[in-house]
């Protein structure tokens, strides 16, 4: 949550004379994205969010993440609608950095996670998943097990800062998910990052998904497997199978899983739970002093990792 | 700019089942008041602040900031106007916190400061000022002479670390600012912070005037004197007269500045620049490690503190 780039109320009415969205009435910088810069923007015609893309998103990405809003968009998916301007471009340029305004979208996002939160959570995965499959852009995972690999070189020297033995084990858990990792099920776009955060909620409806700059392509069931970590875990580290069950209902309601797919749950978990824990060890070892970003502690997703590495096939998580 | 307490989705609904506002559509966290944390709320009705106010703020002032911008505001002044609760309330808690609602302004804050900006700042502050002297509330200013002093015992052990020989040199200008100090200008509640980032425009028309954190009553030409620090320097440090004139025009087209005000303009435009001097030294030297704020520099005001200590009068200003 942060807001890195300040734009001036004048930098921005330049801004807005590009597009076809009416006159800035107000604009605030928003604590939304861990990435980027975001700032809420009402004109005399509707809200928006202008989001100006900091280092950590690469730029030549951007042109197949703010596609795949559009794609996703005219699908009939809640998400945000990149707003093109008048020369038809949706990404441009402010203060030096690549910007996009999207369409503003309502809701909030829940924190007490409930059952009907993730039932609402399942469809609306599987529904982004069939309309993905039309889209023609694609972009490799760039934070699936090679990624990992080079996460943890990275972070290697310094992981039993955290925990004693950390090391070790993250390098064995390493090679037994890189043993284990399927290779033939069916691949798509996924969100890759499908936290409770990003979910917005009117009461117990589902009203929008957010953030899709980790998109990627890669198996579905990968999207559910991360869902699973960040859904599904109680406060006090518990696993509540039932939100598990209602999310994985709903979710083959609008797309069924196959066999192979549910028998792969457990180590697409495990390294779900990887991924979180490598890139939240790398912000916590690196975290810049005075940064504006609030840390998340790697422990919880290390946690997580235990508990998949325990479970030997989809029982475990109460599914079948 | 910060947000330091978060606020869930289910906190909020809870909290705002206490007013009579209709229902969370969408609650951000803003980037806006460096003392408290704020959220921009849109219910089904209208868009309001929520502030929870933390601790820099002393509980026991917030009953005279909320009643002051009810009496503002009822006076037909554009500022925020506390959203009082199904039990007649303004102030409450939330996540253990002191905190109200308040109702929404349009506009922008400038940062290329214009005439026409610094003619609309005059007008209202002076309507602010006439509509406040109706106000039965007060606060002394804990920021005017001996609060500096205070500030200073606080810092001046390290004030060499900004420059070498600036803690002997606000040793000075402490003694020299208070004995001049005057003691018989008329008097009404200020609000003493009145920065461009607290000023809402849409174009250059003035739309509203927010933060009432700082307000106390002092000298109404206190408030013109932060003023002249706050809006009539370019960013090259140069003092740009002809915004200090139209500034200080069109206040006196509302309230009258009698001649002894304007003769005191040089020392409390002084004293206006310790003010802030020394509220920045003190945070720069005080910068909690992994604080969610931005650093402002101290040194900025340390040169408008030698360009007042050079005026003579009124007449350094272009003013008369």
């Amino acid at each position: 949550m942060a807001v890195y780039t300040e734009v001036s109320g004048e930098e921005l009415e330049d801004f807005v004379t590009q597009y076809d969205i009416g006159t800035a009435m107000s604009f605030k910088g928003i604590a939304e994205g861990v990435e980027n810069s975001n700032y809420l923007l009402q004109t005399d015609r509707a809200s928006y969010i202008l989001t100006l893309y900091e280092r950590r998103v690469a730029r030549q990405d951007l042109p197949f993440f703010l596609a795949l809003m559009d794609h996703l968009a005219a699908q009939g998916l809640a998400c945000p609608t990149p707003i093109h301007g008048r020369d038809g471009n949706a990404l441009r340029e402010l203060c030096g950095r690549p910007a996009a305004i999207v369409s503003f979208l309502q809701g909030v996002c829940p924190r007490r996670i409930s059952i009907p939160h993730c039932a609402e959570l399942g469809r609306a995965m599987a529904t982004m998943h069939l309309a993905g499959r039309t889209f023609r852009g694609s972009r490799p995972n760039d934070l699936s097990v090679a990624g990992w690999r080079r996460l943890f070189e990275a972070t290697r020297d310094r992981a039993d800062e955290i925990e004693l033995g950390l090391g070790a084990e993250i390098a064995r858990e390493l090679d037994t998910i890189a043993a284990a990792w399927p290779s033939r099920l069916e691949t798509g776009v996924i969100h890759a990052d499908l936290f409770p955060d990003n979910v917005f909620f009117l009461g117990e409806r589902l009203s929008g998904i957010i953030d899709f700059y980790f998109a990627c392509n890669d198996f579905f069931a990968y999207d559910l497997a991360i869902c699973l970590n960040a859904w599904c875990f109680e406060p006090d580290a518990s696993f509540n199978a039932t939100k598990a069950r209602q999310m994985l209902a709903t979710y083959r309601a609008v797309r069924p899983v196959s066999k192979e797919e549910l028998a792969a749950l457990p180590v697409l978990a495990r390294g779900a739970a990887m991924r979180f824990l490598l890139t939240r060890l790398y912000d916590w070892l690196n975290h810049p002093e005075g940064a504006l970003v609030r840390r998340k502690d790697p422990k919880e997703y290390l946690a997580r990792l235990r508990f998949h590495r325990a479970a030997t096939g989809p029982g475990a998580y109460g599914l079948e």
